[in-house]
């Protein structure tokens, strides 16, 4: 009997990508074996991205890889863990094409050597249904020190890594809802970039764990994921007073906001970003700052955190902006 | 702003299914914190089911919950490792009902307990497909050593748990292809519960560590994965000899061949046994079957390790019979 395609499907595809890691057992094992580092724990997550959900039919294969791995590794990057490994569980509809699968493990290894990861195993199955990409991530911390969502204080200082509403922009220009803004190609193609690559921001780790309060990062919308950090402050919930004028907008949206269209607004809070929302006492703030710039991450204070719940943007003239109602919801009817 | 209903449908369905875990932070954080015990490293492992591929769309939700990590733990039973935690990635065509929900939470409890483990995080989608259970398994074994699938050498005795074919006969009564069987009530009703709700062999666990070369749990059929684990022999390929008639079959199986249905053949080794194979030493095999003995975890002998590559089912006279095509491959045509 000749050895089944299924293993010659991994060994064709996916050896080549778990060959750094021992553990891994050149995938010819049912299992992985992983160990931190001593004094390390793992921090973990598994965040899948579905065909039509989180990503078009005919995106590039190797956009698809590597944003399956991208919005995992976020969360690690907004709990100051370093990237490890990670298992990726694959459903494909059919059998794929060579060259669908020769982009996606492109993608794959670009995203590890992007993040500092290695494939340690996962799964392929036939599936009746759109392409699943499942990624579970395993990165290290010094055990007992994640930097939480929970832990933010009345007084901190409200942070905010990169720019804010790039990728559902890019999606509004793949779903031909954004045709009449007037936006330059560069900040088009910056959008639809944004989009298919998220980039986690790893930088960010020292000046983390030296002064955050609480961080994660904004998968949801800038307003609902600041609501969900306020509701578990470190004494029970607090609130958020964001300055509108201060949000670091994505260029494309800033254009068609300042070009009057005023739907520009929505995209804003409404997901995908993945950049990091911390918070930092506001004595230490500048030494935040520092260590963000030494990181290559650059932070933007965008407001504080108030005793009184609820998360309010305010403009200039401190007048609540709507953009509370924004943001991703996958149980909201 | 209210709690979102993603957190709120967390909170109700899932929370006290991670309240045993503090690295779980109670779901109410982007990642979990998880540590082996001082001398142990994470035997890890994900394997999702999807409806209409593993489970129908009628199945019980407990049931659909039990196996969703069942078919993990089993893989985690055949290394030897012991269950300590996992991720649950759920994805949803619509919202639920609340009663699906608490039915499949309620399998997830049973799972729990049956196995010894805590959820530690997780994520869920509204996804426009099929039903897809995401589990990532996590379980503890003393650093590098692992039991492997590579290892087995010849002369080494082949052996398996429990009895084959139930799942594959509980499939086929599903789909009414086996309505003209001469099946008793209890074994249709043994086979049923076969297919939904597979029992992982931890109690096999000390016998492995002790005395198996190689294992690894039957998910693909017997002949499939004995013939993975015989191309990975210790010093390269082996194959081996299974006699037939030696086979522990599941009741319904036996008494269908005896009443001249041969179909009942395929089911022998058509997989979803979640059976545990190993092969042990000819002079470690005694004490192999009294420590697996006593782990309530009975094994059977079914074979011999041969250097001739390929696996060959003989019948009582030496005649090969024709099971070797049999197996589930997810890339086959």
């Amino acid at each position: 009997m000749p050895a089944s395609s299924e293993e010659r499907f991994i060994a064709e595809h996916f050896e080549r990508l778990a060959a750094d890691l021992p553990g891994a057992f050149g995938l010819r094992d049912d299992c992985a074996e992983l160990l931190p580092a001593p004094g390390q724990a793992f921090i973990v997550k598994t965040d899948p991205i579905v065909e039509g959900l989180h990503f078009l039919s005919d995106d590039d294969p190797a956009a698809i890889a590597f944003k399956a791995l991208a919005v995992n590794i976020s969360d690690l990057a907004a709990k100051a863990a370093r990237p490890f490994a990670y298992l990726l569980a694959l459903g494909l509809p059919e059998r794929p094409e060579t060259a669908w699968m020769a982009r996606f493990t492109e993608g794959l290894s670009e995203a590890q050597a992007a993040f500092g990861c290695t494939l340690a195993g996962g799964d392929t199955d036939r599936v009746p249904g759109p392409v699943t990409v499942a990624v579970t991530v395993f990165g290290e911390c010094r055990a007992g020190t994640m930097v939480r969502r929970a832990g933010a204080v009345a007084g901190d200082q409200v942070y905010v890594t990169g720019r804010l509403g790039g990728a559902a922009l890019g999606l509004a220009l793949r779903l031909r809802t954004a045709d009449g803004w007037p936006l330059s190609s560069d900040a088009r193609s910056a959008a639809l970039a944004r989009y298919l690559r998220p980039e986690p921001t790893l930088g960010l780790r020292a000046a983390l764990r030296a002064h955050a309060t609480a961080a994660m990062d904004i998968s949801d919308g800038l307003v609902k994921d600041l609501d969900r950090m306020c509701r578990q402050g470190c004494d029970g919930e607090v609130g958020a007073n964001v300055d509108f004028a201060s949000l670091p907008l994505f260029a494309g949206i800033r254009e068609s906001l300042a070009a009057g269209h005023r739907e520009a607004l929505q995209l804003v809070s409404a997901g995908d970003d993945y950049e990091i929302l911390a918070t930092v006492p506001a004595a230490a703030a500048g030494a935040f700052e520092g260590l963000a710039d030494r990181g290559g991450a650059p932070v933007t204070r965008i407001g504080e955190i108030t005793a009184e719940p609820g998360v309010r943007v305010l403009d200039n003239s401190g007048q609540p902006i709507g953009l509370a109602r924004a943001g991703f919801d996958h149980f909201e009817r």
